[in-house]
C-alpha cells in the first residue's frame, strides 16, 4: 500500500471523471490542495493516459490516483444493440454523422494495467468490477475498488482491495456496479451504513457530496473520506465542455439511463436521455462506441440536447471556483459542520 | 408553535407508519425515552386515531406527532384503475377474496384536521401535500411537511411550516412527493445539501437511517433530527406483522413501486411487487382500495409474497430492541460518532 488515506491533510477525493471533466491540471490541483486528485483512464489510449500520468507528476510530487474500468463482461445480444442502432438513425441524421461501429474491447485493460505498475501511480482505483486477487495484488499502488451494494463489498475485500469507494445513487455518470446489468441503487448513508456492517477496510463515499456540510456528513459516518466529481466540473481545471457547463449550473433534474453508453449512468435529462431512455439495451461499452460520433458531434455543437450530462443530484450547488481553493474550502466548512453537530 | 425541535432531549423522531407498525406504545416509548413519537392517522377512522391520541397521553406527558396524509389531487382515469383491476383476478382468486371498491377519498382530511386540534396535538406532520396556509397558521400545533425536492421545500416554507420532514430516496413506505405521479428520487444527502440552500427553518431528516453513525450523519449536514421508520419496525412496541419483520430481517432487495396503492412507495421485492408493478397506474388512494382485500388477507395467512413489506434501503440492521433502549442507543453511538469525525 503506498499511501494511507488518513495521511491526506484533507479528506477530499477528486472522482475520476472520464470523457473530458478530468485532467492533469485538475488533479495536480486537488493534490497540491491537500486533497487527493485523480485521473481517468477510461475511453483514452494507453500513450494518452500516459502522457497524462506524466503530466501530473510534473506538476506535482503528491500522492494522485488512476481509475480504470474493469474489463465487461459477456458481450451483449447484437440483435439488441442492432435494434437499438436502428431508433437512432435519427440522431444520426440530425447531427451529420454516421453511427459507430458498436466493438465490444476492454479499454485496454492490459496495458493500461502494466502502465500504472511502471509509472508507479500511487492510488489505483477500478469501477465496473473488480480485478481478480492476483492483479490486486501485484500492483505496488494502493487499490481501491468501487462498489454499489454490500455484496460487492465483500467481494472486493476478499480480492484485496485496501479501501473501497462506496458509490450511493445520486452520483453522476456511470453507476460502478461489478453487474451493468443489474446496477445497485441504493442512496450513499443508508449504502455506507450497509458496507459497514459487512467489511472493515476504509472507505471512500461518494454520490451527491456538493458542500462540505456533506463531507461532514459521511465522515461522521464512518468514511475516512469523502469522493466529489460534479462538484469540480465548474472549476477552470476542469474539461467540461461549455454546453454541460451551463447545465450543470441550472437546476434540471437528473436521471438514470443506458441511452448514451448501455451502461446505467445518472445524466441531466435532456432530449437524447428522454427519446432513447426506454429503447437502450444493457450494452457496454457497445453502444458507448455506437453513439460516439452523435454524441461528439452534439458536444461540439454546444447542443446540450444530444450528448450526455452527466451529473450527480446536487450539481445545483457546483461552483466555478479553481479546485485547490474548492478542495480548501470544503475541508473548512466540514470541520465547522463537525463541531456544530458536536456542540 | 408547540414544540422546539431543538428541546429534545435526543434529535431522534420516530417515522410515522401507517398500516399497523405504529402504535401509540411504540410512539409513547420513544417520546418517554427522550426522544420524538409519531401515530400514523392514515388508513384509520377518525374515532380509532382519537383513541391512539388518549392512549398515548396516557401513556406519557412527554410532546408527540401525528401525521396526516394531505388530499389527493383529481381523480386518476377510472379506466386505467379498471385495467389494472382486470390484471389482479387472478391475486383476488390465489387469496380468496374480491377485489375491493376503488374509491377516490381523502381519508376524512377535515375530521381528523378537527381532531389533532382539538385533542392539542403537539406536532402535526402532513404528508403527500402541503395544506394550504390558513391550516397551518390556524393549528396550535408545531406543523411540519414532508418533502422530496427543493421546490417542495420551498412550496411547504411559503406556506408556514415550522419544519419540513426531508425524505430521502432511501425511505421506506410512500414517497411523500406532493405530486404522486411524479415522485421526486433524490438522495436523503443531496437533498438536504439542496434544501438548506433553498429554505431556512428546521430540518428533520428521513430515510435509510438505521444507526447511530447515520444520525451523526444528518447532524453533520444541518439537519436538526433525524427520523428513523424501517429501525422502529422490529421493537416489540412496534404493531409489524410477523411475516414483514421476518422479511426485514433479511437482506432481501427494496423496490419503488405502485402496485400495492397507486402511489409510489418503497417495499422489499416480493412476488406481488414483480409481477404487478409494471402495471400499476398512479392512482391513489383508488389502488389502495382496490387491493386491500388482498393484502389483507396474505397478511393474515403469513404469506409474504402477498402484500406490501415497506422498507427502507437500510431495513437488514434494523434491530429486535424496545424503543426507548434503541432510542437511547442511537442517540449515544450519533454523539460517539461526531467526537469521532472532530478528533
Amino acid at each position: 500500500m503506498a499511501l494511507s488515506l488518513a495521511a491526506l491533510e484533507h479528506p477530499i477525493v477528486q472522482a475520476p471523471m472520464g470523457g473530458g471533466p478530468s485532467t492533469p491540471a485538475l488533479a495536480a490541483a486537488v493534490s497540491e490542495a491537500g486533497g487527493l486528485g485523480f485521473l481517468a483512464a477510461a475511453y483514452k489510449s494507453v500513450d494518452a493516459v500516459r502522457a497524462d500520468i506524466e503530466a501530473v507528476q510534473a506538476l506535482t510530487d503528491r500522492p494522485f490516483g488512476v481509475n480504470l474500468f474493469a474489463p465487461p463482461g459477456a458481450a451483449a445480444d447484437p440483435a439488441a444493440v442492432e435494434r437499438y442502432a436502428g431508433t437512432l438513425r435519427g440522431e444520426a441524421e440530425r447531427y451529420g454523422v454516421a453511427l459507430g461501429a458498436p466493438r465490444h474491447d476492454d479499454d485496454g485493460w492490459a496495458e493500461k494495467l502494466v502502465l500504472v505498475a511502471e509509472a508507479r501511480v500511487p492510488v489505483v482505483s477500478f469501477t465496473f468490477g473488480c480485478p481478480p486477487a492476483e492483479v490486486v495484488a501485484d500492483l505496488d499502488a494502493e487499490v481501491w475498488v468501487t462498489v454499489t451494494t454490500p455484496a460487492e463489498a465483500g467481494m472486493a475485500v476478499a480480492a484485496g482491495a485496501d479501501a473501497l469507494v462506496v458509490q450511493g445513487v445520486e452520483a453522476g455518470g456511470h453507476r460502478g456496479s461489478f453487474d451493468g446489468s443489474a446496477p445497485g441503487d441504493i442512496g450513499l448513508l443508508a449504502l455506507l451504513a450497509l458496507v459497514r456492517a459487512a467489511v472493515d477496510v476504509p472507505l471512500v463515499a461518494t454520490g451527491g457530496i456538493a458542500t462540505g456540510e456533506a463531507v461532514a456528513a459521511v465522515l461522521a459516518a464512518g468514511a475516512a473520506a469523502a469522493q466529489l466529481g460534479t462538484a469540480f466540473m465548474l472549476c477552470p481545471e476542469a474539461g467540461t465542455s461549455p454546453a454541460h457547463k451551463q447545465a450543470l449550473a441550472s437546476e434540471a433534474d437528473t436521471a438514470l439511463t443506458r441511452a448514451f453508453t448501455g451502461r446505467t449512468a445518472r445524466g441531466i435529462t435532456n432530449r437524447f436521455l428522454r427519446e432513447h431512455g426506454a429503447d437502450a439495451p444493457s450494452a457496454y461499452p457497445d453502444v458507448h462506441h455506437l453513439t460516439a460520433p452523435i454524441r461528439a458531434a452534439a458536444r461540439e455543437r454546444g447542443d446540450a440536447d444530444g450528448f450526455h450530462l452527466w451529473a450527480g443530484q446536487a450539481h445545483a450547488l457546483a461552483e466555478p471556483v479553481p479546485a485547490g481553493e474548492l478542495v480548501r474550502r470544503l475541508a473548512g466548512e466540514a470541520r465547522e459542520a463537525i463541531a456544530r453537530a458536536g456542540s
